[in-house]
């Protein structure tokens, strides 16, 4: 996806704020529209369509928020925020199901898998016998009937929501903005002059936001930051996660500023933004993923074995975390020195 | 003590193999003798200086076998086998019991503490509230328990063996030692050209078992191949652990040979077998003690909270294997490319 948006952006100069700013609202609007026409067929592509141009079309709006008129713009983008939020749902718990089984797996490999797997070429194994990998099983299976029962729910949700009023006068306005955008005199301005200075801007707030991370600490390895959590109350993991989540977002906002109006340029860069965004998304799947096995672990009278199980795989989880951080704090200062043991 | 022992050992030549390994043997009869002395007063440090001879008699009497009678250093080797691992039992276990203490200490912080510790400064802060915290506190009580009670059974052990006819036996033939050792022709030679093959050879075998460590993957960090084994059965720790125990065995036995002879020369090289030494003493402690977690958490009617503690914490103490593996790995072989991320 990422490939094709790049391809799709307009070149930085040639014409007015407006026309740039309007020729990539209309495609991402079409998009839309795509999604929704896809509806009831292929629903997945058609919610990942409908997401990712709500997604789109909200950020550029909030980047070059100047160009267009406010009382419009704003309302849009509270609208859009609650329809992507909304299907975003669905698909989240597919994945957090699929990575946490799969963890399991991992976690449970026996002596023989572990060297069919090194040698390579073998099937993903099936927990085996003793008295833990029961645990890891009866693990798998309360956390598949959580899971399995939010996925549900956020199916219907999204069902519902496309049937609303709300989603119909969302996509009315959607349809009005593949024709006409409401443009202040700003827009007037060539494009060229006008937009970069708000790309650089969204960039700024960006690089701001990742240097206040701790990225001199996660870029040495088995620091053991993010399992510190682990016991300690949800707060402690949400206020550590928090920061590098709110850098993800902002990531997000300058890779779509750059598709509209290319501001920094060349394709390296762009390949770190990307980068650097599977990383953070990686890093929250992983932090949601450990508090979906803490809220597990809550479950009344389960066995102490599951328990068990779902301890080793929320500490596993919180590696995951941790271990993403210090991916990203590599890619994104790579003057830092050498890892050293703790 | 590394360091100590250093500065006490001889030069390279001086005199035959048979006098520079009398004299090695000479001083650490009578450290030996010094350890038993203090027996009833600082128990520890007799303990401590017991064990660290025997060891290195064992050890010496073994790397540097042919230079002395067979049918004598045999048995005297297995009776110091056997003091030095009666007598190790009883630290082991208070080591563990700190480490797992801190380590739930560590993994139980609360945002407000996590602030205070990155200030720096403050006190080790106590588990605090929340049900998973709860479950930290009892996880350490239950720990606290099990290791308390193997450590005094360890200690009534120790006693029990330097009490015995057994240990007086080993003491009069550490006695003889201390005046005598039985020769071999081949002692002799002079120390300059005899002994440097044999400590060459010990340090040929540590070098063959760490070539044979999949050392090239360690160094990679959260490669999370030491955590695979915290829900299979035991036996794939151990399995996986085992070559790197076997490696910490021959590092120690090349440090042993290189008091006596320095066959490898320079401060340099001593100091990376000390460095690779303690990473690998790191590595069975954390490995020990994951073992340790997985015990407690097969006791029968523990609560649902307290097993999930223990998960956690067998996890953490798995990462902390994968970190000693990782530290060790880039001690070993800088040349490793610059670490990825998975």
């Amino acid at each position: 996806m990422n490939a094709e948006a790049y391809d799709a952006a307009r070149p930085p100069g040639g014409g007015t704020a407006g026309e740039v700013l309007t020729r990539y609202l209309h495609e991402r609007a079409t998009a839309f529209l795509r999604g929704l026409s896809l509806r009831g067929g292929n629903e997945t592509e058609a919610d990942r369509l409908l997401r990712g141009s709500a997604r789109r079309i909200g950020g550029v709006l909030h980047i070059y928020g100047t160009l267009t008129d406010a009382g419009w713009a704003e309302p849009l983008r509270v609208e859009l925020g609650w329809l992507s939020t909304t299907l975003g749902r669905e698909p989240r718990y597919v994945s957090r199901l699929d990575r946490l089984l799969g963890a399991l797996r991992r976690l449970s490999v026996t002596v023989e898998e572990q060297e069919a797997v090194t040698v390579g070429g073998a099937p993903p194994p099936a927990p085996a016998g003793g008295p833990l990998a029961l645990g890891a099983a009866r693990a798998g299976a309360l956390l598949e009937r959580q899971l399995t029962l939010a996925r549900t729910r956020a199916h219907s949700a999204s069902l519902q929501a496309v049937g609303s009023s709300r989603f119909h006068a969302l996509a009315d306005a959607i349809a009005v903005l593949a024709s006409e955008v409401p443009l202040t005199p700003a827009a007037a301005g060539p494009a060229a002059t006008v937009m970069p200075p708000m790309a650089a801007q969204a960039y700024a707030r960006l690089a701001d936001a990742a240097a206040a991370l701790p990225l001199h600490r996660a870029a040495h390895p088995y620091n053991a930051d993010a399992v510190q959590a682990s016991l300690g109350a949800d707060l402690t993991a949400d206020l550590q996660d928090a920061p590098w989540h709110q850098v993800r977002v902002l990531l997000r906002l300058s890779r779509y500023a750059a598709e509209v109006s290319r501001p920094e340029g060349d394709a390296a860069d762009r390949q770190r933004l990307a980068d650097a965004a599977l990383l953070l998304e990686r890093h929250r799947e992983a932090a949601e993923s450990a508090a979906a096995v803490a809220t597990a672990a809550r479950t009344p009278r389960i066995a102490p074995a599951t328990a068990y199980a779902l301890g080793v795989l929320h500490a596993d989880q919180r590696h995951e975390v941790e271990a993403a951080r210090f991916a990203f704090s590599r890619l994104w200062q790579p003057a830092v020195p050498k890892p050293r043991a703790r």
